[in-house]
């Protein structure tokens, strides 16, 4: 795109340029037949198909490499993409919003809104910076969401994930009305109703069957199958359920907390399901990133410690 | 204590200058007496014996009177003195230390520690800054704890308070033990037996009967009596049905909340028990003071918010 402008110029890119045909071709041949004397890359591809290939590719070709600028910035917005080539499922960011002791909804199911504007803002942003937006069924039952990304003017709406063993889901959700509109996927057990499965498939969704363990969608199985549907990012919003299975299959890389100065009591809805710890070195840990005010509230973001 | 130097000075205070007799002499009078030329106080105190009279008295006797300057934050600070002479009761702060999902302890009580040392140590400057330091029997019994500040050289130690319908605390305790070393109350029940009475006092204890309401000791009562002994600041650590029990009375002024990152899932133990809350509008609500992180904790500090 830019012509006669890049003979000579430098190109500033987050990734080492790509070796391989994929859905276009190589990028590391475009940067040296357009004129670019010099690449500044952060970090290496560690694809098997581009893995410093990229970068041999130019410096065959007389173009000057640099690396290693910004490697750690590049390395955290990208981990989502390493984390997929390294072991086949996106990055997890789970949201939580919260009063101060743990609760996401009354015990009668109210939630809305525990959070205040400036919260439920950030929530959309985090939306708009992943893939996929994922719930649960009893999540998707009780709060009866859209998924998508409003605020931020006219942008690609991230997939909308459901999972639900049974597409236990009412047909007159906003979810399934808006499935044409939004991309809309089930993740479904095999023990799934095949007349639900053919109205889904009817308002528009994708069925993505998954594996069962323990009488529950497999986690690691469905975030595999996530994967190789090209997700590298999926931001979970609960329920509870959701949340305690994928924290107790040690599968959430970031926490995103938003506490609010109110308290419902031992009986409002836990945040976080059943895990299991009897003791606190079985608990799953996390690191803080940042922490800061949100409007009336607070948030908080940690990310998953690594094992030592 | 300034003796000749005084002669002309400015004096700061903090509050306006006592006009009664009380465990001292006026102050106003000890002020112009030394010949203090101008009094800086913020605010008036409101108690009715004083309640302007101190200003006047030096005002009367040649002292420039300067009022008004740090006023926000010396009613701040002397909140729970002002509480105290509207309302009869010291102020709370209630202390919360938890998992991100709101636990303090796992299922089989284990909570040490879910916060790492600064946030500890921060939890011993907030014993500092109170008069008291208040338990329920559940914590008294599940930690043995010694609610002294340490780490912070030779001090006044806060009273200890435990809040025992029943007095069932082990007289084998930590508490027990150290009683004639720190002032240690016990708020109790009509209904505790005579002879853990009389084995409290012995090793030195002082007993706090207190009105029951409900089957439970009644939090405002409880906190009347323990104003009436002098108390102004509370500083309560738990557990999480006394912390319901101040909650649902409207009973608590601040949240001091350490959250560590860690999930202990909905087995763990609740930081505060069952309020019945069953809508959003009916939850006790707090304004956000201040949020940072404490190691690698956070700490965030509310404010009861004011009914509109």
């Amino acid at each position: 795109m830019a012509g006669a402008a890049a003979q000579g110029a430098t190109a500033y890119v987050t990734l080492e340029p790509c070796a391989h045909h994929g859905a276009t071709p190589p990028c590391c041949e475009a940067l040296a037949k357009a004129g670019i004397a010099r690449v500044v890359a952060p970090i290496a591809d560690s694809d098997p198909r581009v893995d410093g290939q990229g970068f041999g590719y130019l410096r065959q070709h007389g173009v000057e490499v640099t690396t290693g600028v910004g490697a750690e910035q590049a390395l955290s917005d990208h981990a989502g993409f390493f984390l997929r080539i390294a072991q086949g499922r996106p990055w997890v960011t789970l949201k939580l919003a919260m009063t101060v002791d743990g609760r996401i909804a009354t015990a009668t199911g109210e939630s809305q809104w525990i959070t205040g504007p400036e919260a439920r803002r950030a929530v959309h942003a985090l939306r708009a910076s992943h893939d996929a937006v994922m719930v649960g069924a009893g999540t998707a039952r009780a709060d009866d969401p859209q998924l998508t990304v409003r605020g931020f003017g006219d942008r690609r709406q991230p997939v909308r994930v459901v999972v639900s063993r049974l597409i236990d889901v009412p047909l007159m959700s906003q979810l399934a009305q808006s499935a044409r509109d939004v991309p809309l996927w089930l993740c479904h057990g095999p023990e799934a109703r095949s007349e639900l499965k053919t109205a889904w498939e009817g308002v528009g969704a994708r069925l993505l069957p998954c594996q069962i363990s323990g009488g529950r969608i497999d986690p690691l199985a469905m975030l595999r199958a996530l994967g190789s549907e090209g997700l590298t990012r999926v931001f979970c919003e609960g329920g509870g359920q959701l949340a305690a299975s994928l924290l107790l299959h040690d599968l959430v890389d970031e926490l995103q907390v938003f506490t609010a100065g109110m308290a419902l009591g031992a009986e409002g809805y836990p945040g976080i399901g059943a895990l299991g710890v009897a003791r606190l070195d079985e608990a799953p840990r996390f690191d803080l990133v940042d922490v800061v005010g949100a409007g009336a509230d607070i948030r908080h973001v940690w990310r998953r410690r690594q094992s030592a």
